[in-house]
């Protein structure tokens, strides 16, 4: 026997209510029966995304939204600032390349979150830039950016901001509409408790305005052509039906337990872990801009880290994440994050603590368990 | 009580096996048990497509396999034949405008199937055509298209032949290397069995060669990047995981009826359809181009095309599709294609029967349901 727990940062576990719709018999797209699902997600996912502006859904990963987010905002030969902080951030400065857009890469050391005077700086420098890309967790790292801040600083200017929110929404506070961000991007198999499928784009009036001057080449992805569909309660392609019967199911489960209570639960089971790791004498590799949903953790002298994550998993069946890219075995990371409760935490901490203790590594066993118990005793 | 059933051309109805592996508890991607299933489907793939090249899998409607074709094929400013005999053939002349590309249209009559000798015409014409796009099954309109014979006329071409075969892969025969056929695109929802949300994109070596000096913009959709990342038995991002591990026990079912069968219980029934709608004294839509995956009827006069779909969907919980664009209310279609078996087919033209009886439609009952009887008897 091998009981299998999941403490990835996407995808992220799924509740029993979200596994049993996604096994329902499958029903047309084109009916009332389906439009019915498709007006109750679009309601959901405002109060996820805290907007009263357009949340579109589009079939694809989390890649696709952004993906859309460029190319309905800009044209070939346009200024953008990217802050790469970490893989995703690069991924906003690798999709505007694609599209002959100019990107003013702000460059942040990994660990370490933007220092929005450097967006303004950059804002003020150029008033050509045309829109700002950033990520609200940079998930290969562990960081949390200031997005609220980020806003203040962009709403002023003639720029747009667009948020990475694929990792973290739904799970920490991102006030789309009050923090004026203009596009919030995010995907489905993270805070939301779903399988990986299924991606969400939220637009601005000021967006919708770039949006209708914008030149890059689109089909797929054409915002416009799916917010018309969406104002006949339709898609413009066949959409990941089971899934968005899915999402249904998640939101429920996200009003009920509204959006305060999952915010308390994450930065809760986030201290705990970050508590964990410093009583195991293990240095976090984001000290100063934690986030609450994924916390990296630098692989101590003399471990193998990817050792480490591969033993956990493939004997013990607890799965977190390894390091990416330029990381890779240098760090590890947990995830706290979606349908993930305390008691997971307890397990993953004693399942990394069991094998740290195996791979010769020295600490009182229990130590990192008590210093997250005492977290949630609180 | 009501009882469901579902008669559309995508989505079909799902297999219980499909069912229960979409509900099971969600793995990570980035994994040896996911890479497992990864390698169990695309093998599965270049099965069902009869190819020894390169099928890659995106978490995308068909639509997004469409315009990955496209994009990685071709450059602005170049030229390609487009076949447009309905909504689906549209949709290329749609992609292919969005990209800058010349679209050298071949008009085809609505339920009827374009003549390959017409391709040969333009091909000789005009030498600078880079590519032919064109639909195995379309549709929108029940006709079946010759691509064996067109893949005959265009394999001594410079140009590739790409073909929509989103509807048909995995239910009528479609012999990728043996016909030529250089990108074949293909959706989950329809043979496979599937929900929506996956799509796949066969290429051959021709077709590499054009990808290679091909200048569109991409990024979500670049095989060349998704190639890179299958010689790993990865997936440049997130893919749709429920769907993919559903895919492989859908693959898993074809496998053991084998092609051949799953041929020929298609064709049968929709032979069986089609001896139903002459007994009930309907017209055949494309009665000459007739796809084995969709019969397309002519809603007979004096009858409410639009209600009869309603009222057999609303009233008995019997879905078949209506007419779509330029065909609403003028037919209805009634699907053969994927977890469909022959009282399945029963159940529908009873269905039709019932309703068109209620709307005063004269014929003897039971006719259509005696004639696909007896084509099922022999």
């Amino acid at each position: 026997m091998k009981k299998n727990y999941l403490l990835t940062p996407g995808p992220t576990p799924l509740p029993p209510e979200v596994c049993e719709a996604q096994s329902r018999p499958i029903i047309h797209h084109r009916t009332p029966q389906f439009q019915a699902v498709l007006k109750e997600v679009t309601d959901g996912l405002k109060y996820v995304f805290q907007t009263s502006g357009d949340v579109m859904i589009l079939t694809a990963s989390g890649t696709g939204a952004m993906e859309a987010a460029v190319v309905n905002l800009l044209s070939a030969g346009d200024t953008a600032i990217t802050v790469e902080g970490g893989k995703f951030g690069e991924r906003w400065t690798e999709l505007c390349s694609a599209y002959g857009i100019k990107p003013e890469v702000i460059k942040v050391e990994w660990g370490k979150a933007v220092d929005p005077r450097e967006i303004e700086r950059k804002l003020k420098a150029n008033p050509a830039i045309k829109a700002v890309f950033t990520t609200l967790c940079e998930t290969s790292t562990g960081v949390s950016n200031d997005i609220k801040a980020i806003g203040e600083v962009v709403k002023g200017s003639d720029a747009v901001l667009v948020v990475d929110a694929i990792s973290g929404l739904g799970a920490v506070d991102l006030k789309t509409d009050a923090w004026s961000v203009d596009v919030c991007v995010s995907g489905s198999q993270k805070g939301l408790m779903l399988p990986p499928g299924l991606a969400f784009v939220s637009v601005s009036k000021k967006a919708w305005g770039k949006i209708d001057a914008a030149k890059c080449p689109k089909y797929y992805f054409d915002l416009k052509v799916a917010k018309k569909a969406m104002e006949k309660t339709d898609t413009p392609f066949t959409p990941a039906i089971s899934l968005v019967i899915a999402l249904a199911e998640a939101l429920k489960i996200i009003r009920q337990d509204t959006l305060e209570n999952i915010f308390i639960r994450h930065t809760k089971m986030a201290e705990a872990t970050r508590a964990a790791m410093q009583a195991l004498g293990l240095a976090l590799f984001a000290p100063d801009a934690a986030s609450d949903v994924v916390t990296a953790v630098k692989v101590p002298a003399g471990i193998d880290g990817e050792k480490l994550v591969k033993v956990m998993r493939d004997t013990y069946g607890v799965t977190i994440a390894g390091g990416q890219s330029e990381m890779k075995g240098k760090i590890f990371r947990i995830a706290h994050m979606g349908y993930i409760g305390e008691f997971d935490i307890i397990v993953g901490i004693s399942c990394l603590e069991k094998v740290l203790k195996q791979m010769g590594y020295k600490f009182d066993l229990a130590a990192g368990v008590k210093a997250a118990q005492e977290v949630f005793l609180k």
